[in-house]
């Protein structure tokens, strides 16, 4: 039997795997980055639970066909970081090299949120699907792009954030500091951020009650849950994301006519209280030929994504 | 000697060409399409012009490898139309069975947007780049996005459909239907239309000399010769088309991160005029690293763009 290691390197914790090549996870383990021991200290405690995984599972190093790392930054050619995200490790690492080298085995890397478009485009919702986008929404919006087989990573890596495609000219300010952004609408804290404002002014609705009026505890979910219990301030908090959401889904849609969309991160625990109002809001977006034969699911692979995805990138 | 035959089929008139390996065009004629007349008899009419313009060049049948055509349609796996936008053939035509039949040569048929998508990447100002998006900006706008050799084409052949990229929410009407359409903004349509509202408060400025006040004659030309003339009133239109077609042409580098833009049509005959604005405003709407070693060009196909592009799609 074959085997994969796939590693979800975050910011503060890193996800390791060890998966089959049906995408099945055997045994995985999360461990603290320390990004601040440098890159080299960091590998080098990453191959060593890696290993002491495998010894757990009785698995023969030789049956370690390769090893897919997921990464908070652009990524060229599955082998050179253009930066990192969240730690000041060096620019236009070849960390494909490095850990090659360390391991002796097989590594591919790739941008984080493309690893969660190819693993549900290999082992997920999108599964058989020429042709899929992968839309992450949590705390920002990341996008994957799968094109007949392979990811979207453009000249230097830094294709497919959909995040940062304009949706209102000159609108809400972003992360990234430019204004009307599609995250700054329809990310999971843009939702958040939407509905505290509204909560300032009205306190009659069952969600206040459910925070016990305390705003710092509002998360993404409590809104989908107030919703599902009929509340209608939090029905149309999801009618707001939903429209946003329609809209950026539209412009992708009339891009790239793609099979499948796919939504994952926290907005996707909604399920069907967003999937429904996107659908029929996309009519007022997309050219109705784009929409024909179109599927739109939620993810499948949830918290199993990164380690899933990085192994993807060897299917 | 090797040659093709290069087809722009369009609503009124019909260009066919014979060109050579290097994207040389070494005869052309125009017919008028009379697609009334029934889809076989415009084919007849479109090969017999052909073989004459063989005759004339000396050129021997057999010498032709393969015959390109531009439709004015969603194109599916270079063979079937979806529907032909301007007149009432059947739809989900195969296309190009139909032409190898009459003709007995190879034939490739794709939407006229991706085919001076293609005629730019390959013989044109993209010549080289490995990824490049064509923007045909005139009464309408189409693209056409040029990934590793590929046209984006999508699942039914709806993919590059950018000027329905929603770029105001709920903004101007544009001739689909939807509303903040990217062509309802910053096409060559948009921006006349545009003029004429602020020349009917404003008479006051050379360009409304120019047309001698008959806005009826108006065109994007107009605008273009007056801005270079000095003209504030012209510059500032220029300003408003340059800031949407900034914002439209960022969210495309934020999605795909090509190598190189290449702007054609109408719109391209304003040249610096248009440029330097558009890559000024860029740094507005678009993440940084997607405009490191970016080049954005107009395109030098020009009105041969439909023909070259037709047969580059053998090369």
């Amino acid at each position: 039997m074959k085997h994969y290691i796939g590693i979800d390197l975050g910011g503060t914790n890193t996800k390791i795997g060890v998966v089959d090549l049906e995408g099945n996870l055997i045994i995985s383990k999360i461990i603290k980055t320390h990004s601040k021991q440098k890159v080299d200290k960091t590998l080098e405690r990453i191959w060593e639970t890696s290993k002491e995984l495998l010894v757990k599972c009785d698995i023969p190093l030789f049956s370690v066909l390769g090893i897919g790392i997921g990464i908070p930054g652009p990524v060229k050619e599955q082998s050179i970081v253009g930066f990192f995200a969240n730690f000041d490790w060096e620019k236009n690492m070849n960390l494909k090299e490095k850990m090659e080298k360390l391991t002796g085995i097989e590594t591919r890397i790739e941008n984080d949120a493309n690893i969660i478009a190819q693993g549900e485009a290999i082992f997920g919702a999108a599964k058989g699907k020429k042709t899929s986008i992968t839309i992450a929404i949590g705390t920002g919006i990341g996008g994957g792009i799968f094109l007949n087989g392979n990811l979207l990573t453009g000249m230097s890596g830094v294709a497919g954030e959909i995040g940062h495609m304009k949706v209102v000219k000159d609108g809400k300010t972003c992360g990234c500091g430019q204004n009307g952004c599609f995250e700054a609408y329809a990310s999971a804290s843009a939702l958040v951020k939407e509905a505290k404002e509204r909560l300032k002014l009205n306190e009659d609705n069952l969600l206040y009650k459910e925070i016990n009026g305390d705003l710092e505890e509002l998360e993404a979910k409590n809104i989908f849950d107030a919703a599902r219990k009929g509340d209608e301030f939090s029905k149309d908090l999801l009618e707001y994301e939903s429209d946003y959401l329609a809209l950026g889904i539209g412009n992708l849609l009339n891009i790239f006519n793609p099979e499948c969309i796919v939504i994952s991160g926290g907005i996707s625990l909604a399920g069907d209280e967003i999937l429904i109002p996107v659908k029929e809001k996309l009519k007022k977006y997309t050219l109705l030929p784009a929409l024909e034969n179109l599927e739109i699911k939620t993810g499948v692979l949830g918290n199993e994504a990164g380690v899933k995805g990085a192994v993807a990138l060897f299917i």
